[in-house]
């Protein structure tokens, strides 16, 4: 069992604070963390000296294959940009593609600090490959659509996906299924997926509310909102995690909050996409547990926590015109405790304290956005970038380390994510 | 003189398409552009290969030295972060914590690709010996309030400041006038200011509507906004840059577009501090310059203006549910061709053509984030970050040299405003 010792590092705590201090990291686990008695030894030391170190962040929501269509259609409508560009360029993806493109996003994700990523797609043993190869952790769900073509095979996928991969990957990967939406997923489809989370004993992952014209045809369809909606037929009974959730309405957040649904906002896509803003600041009020996610890089256009703890500190302020709403300290617990909490992890991931699991980010605070240095946590949310971003540990074991990819090759990387990206989308 | 050759470069046209060419500099001019005949003796050779050449960055409203302020105080209300926190810490400053911010600031603006901004604060000769040493541009206004007790002193010391700067350091450093803003300057100071500016031929950089109150308080001590109290008192005549105008009528931008005002529009800032959103895709409908601008790093907290292209290019989308307004492309533009419009040296930088200064920025195209290359005008506007900006010309010299800077001590630095910043605010 491998022992790494994190010396004099300025450990962010949950509240917030930071404190000078030791990390000892034994196999997968933080043994302990203070001063650090000479007895224990460790196989390597790492000098923290100037470096924040921060819980990995936990990205709650995101289709990281959909790297591969990055930059391809900006600033379109919604329905145009799904229908005359990625559902088209979505159409010629074969199963390697989603592999490369997946290693892609974490090889982004983990140079820009994530340790833990919720993903919904398909080819999902692709993904659980690239997720096992790489060292991340992740939260994996086959995506199901009702209506397509394939929704049969979808739910067989999802079972057998389960079985075969839930807690695999010495516990790095998990399993949740994936029903789309209410407005790709019917009502018999969504409690057939019920039935199957019951039987297997799986959480789901599903987006609600995302636009105000789902909810509106919802309402038309069925009379009620997408969230009672999956009130009514059971999903939420199962243990949800719900992404965006931009148009709920108080109502909506009290049959959130009864049945504990945890959200991933993701400000990002919401404001790149036009599709509003979510009422987070009302969803903590009540007592939901918000993580954050990026969404796609298709419509984001990056997978990068920071930006989105920037955003989620922001765009509250401006929107409520109250700029005490969703400090820094919270936004970045956003991006970790809660965000674990939301996949279910909280008692693994998103606190650096003895007994979770070792997944810790080292950024390097030696540079002029970094000064002077009044509030560490501060200098985090509002004014640090994914570039100082120096050292990631994932499950005790060292996936990026000084800026250099460690257990993927990059350069292959990103020689067939191109290949393969500009293939689909030309 | 020198001559230096940037070879292989995917350069960024106004119009946001990319070509791949050479970059002839000449001393401190762009000579040519495309395929430089061998002929074309360059004393320094630099390999673009895989990096995106961006005109300069041009910050066009900031307070430089507040660096010193960064992380001291924030999500609080805007008076009260005024009154208990800022307004006391800067009480404090001397002439030197104001050289040793700016120099930070410099820092900061290079390390993330700005070649250009406009200030405005108080010991200027300070800030203009910090631009000279560093081999900055910029755009000086000494920051005049006719409610303060120095009221006076900022006028004579404006003028001063004027003769002695404008034009100085080989042409890189200019000089505005800066009365503060409306509500800390009355009607009769203002128009001492606009006839100094008339007299000696100074544009205006002047704070403008940013705030809900302070429309309001003008609308009840004058019966019109500011807009039009500036109108009525001559200094729309004079050439004003106007930063912030989040609280702007149709009426107002009507007479903004007559006096060719142009706007610094601070989305990150705006965000962090409440103040509004400015009607930006209605101020660029009616045909105004609109440059992009970080405001002071107390209320930001960076000086990162790709973060500003982000922000510009995300927040009127949600804003007005609308995705295709502000697109990528034009949010780059607001912060190279339109800023340097903005700051009256549309003919000077902000484009990489010959002809114009050598203000250019090298990012550093090869990581994941940046794959594939579908779009690299898009990769820049929604997927980039300032860590990837690797070499910085400005007046064709280089200042950042693969991320290293060559003509501030950076080590010093980091030292002092750590130090002052510090002491100001214990």
């Amino acid at each position: 069992m491998e022992k790494i010792l994190l010396k004099n590092a300025e450990i962010l705590g949950v509240n917030g604070d930071v404190k000078l201090a030791d990390i000892a990291v034994e196999g997968s686990i933080i043994a302990q963390v203070g001063e650090i008695s000479a007895a224990w030894q460790a196989d390597r030391i790492i000098d923290c000296t100037d470096m924040l170190a921060v819980p990995g962040f936990v990205n709650t929501h995101t289709h990281a294959a959909m790297t591969l269509f990055r930059s391809y259609a900006d600033d379109m409508q919604l329905m145009d940009w799904l229908q005359n560009k990625i559902w088209p360029a979505e159409n010629n993806l074969v199963g390697e593609d989603v592999y490369w493109g997946t290693l892609l996003s974490i090889a982004e994700m983990v140079k820009s600090g994530t340790t833990t990523f919720a993903d919904m797609y398909f080819h999902m043993p692709e993904v659980a490959k690239a997720v096992a190869e790489s060292g991340m952790r992740a939260v994996l769900a086959r995506g199901m659509a009702g209506v397509a073509p394939n929704a049969e095979q979808a739910l067989a996928e999802s079972e057998d996906f389960f079985n075969q991969y839930h807690n695999s990957a010495d516990g790095r990967i998990q399993v949740m299924l994936g029903p789309h939406a209410p407005y790709t997923c019917p009502p018999e489809y969504l409690k057939r997926v019920v039935t199957l989370a019951q039987r297997i004993g799986a959480e789901i992952h599903i987006h609600l509310s995302e636009t105000i014209g789902e909810v509106e045809e919802c309402q038309k369809k069925y009379g009620k909102s997408p969230i009672a909606l999956m009130q009514e037929l059971g999903v939420l009974d199962c243990g949800v995690l719900a992404a965006h959730c931009v148009h709920v309405s108080s109502d909506d957040i009290v049959l959130m909050k009864a049945a504990n649904v945890r959200v991933a906002h993701n400000p990002g896509s919401n404001m790149k996409l036009a599709s509003g803003i979510a009422p987070v600041p009302q969803m903590l009020a009540a007592g939901l547990c918000v993580g954050l996610g990026t969404d796609g890089a298709a419509s984001n256009n990056n997978l990068d926590m920071l930006e989105e703890v920037r955003l989620a500190a922001m765009l509250h302020k401006v929107h409520t015109l109250d700029p005490l709403v969703i400090p820094g300290k919270t936004a970045v617990a956003m991006a970790t405790s809660y965000g674990a909490q939301a996949l279910g992890l909280g008692k693994v991931t998103g606190t650096i304290a003895p007994g979770f699991k070792a997944d810790i980010t080292l950024f390097n605070m030696h540079a002029p956005h970094w000064y002077p240095r009044n509030d560490r946590s501060s200098l985090l949310a509002y004014s640090a970038n994914s570039g100082d971003v120096h050292t990631v540990m994932v499950n005790g074991k060292i996936i990026l380390d000084n800026k250099r990819l460690t257990t993927i090759d990059e350069e292959q990387v990103l020689y067939e994510a191109n290949k393969r990206g500009l293939r689909l989308t030309k």
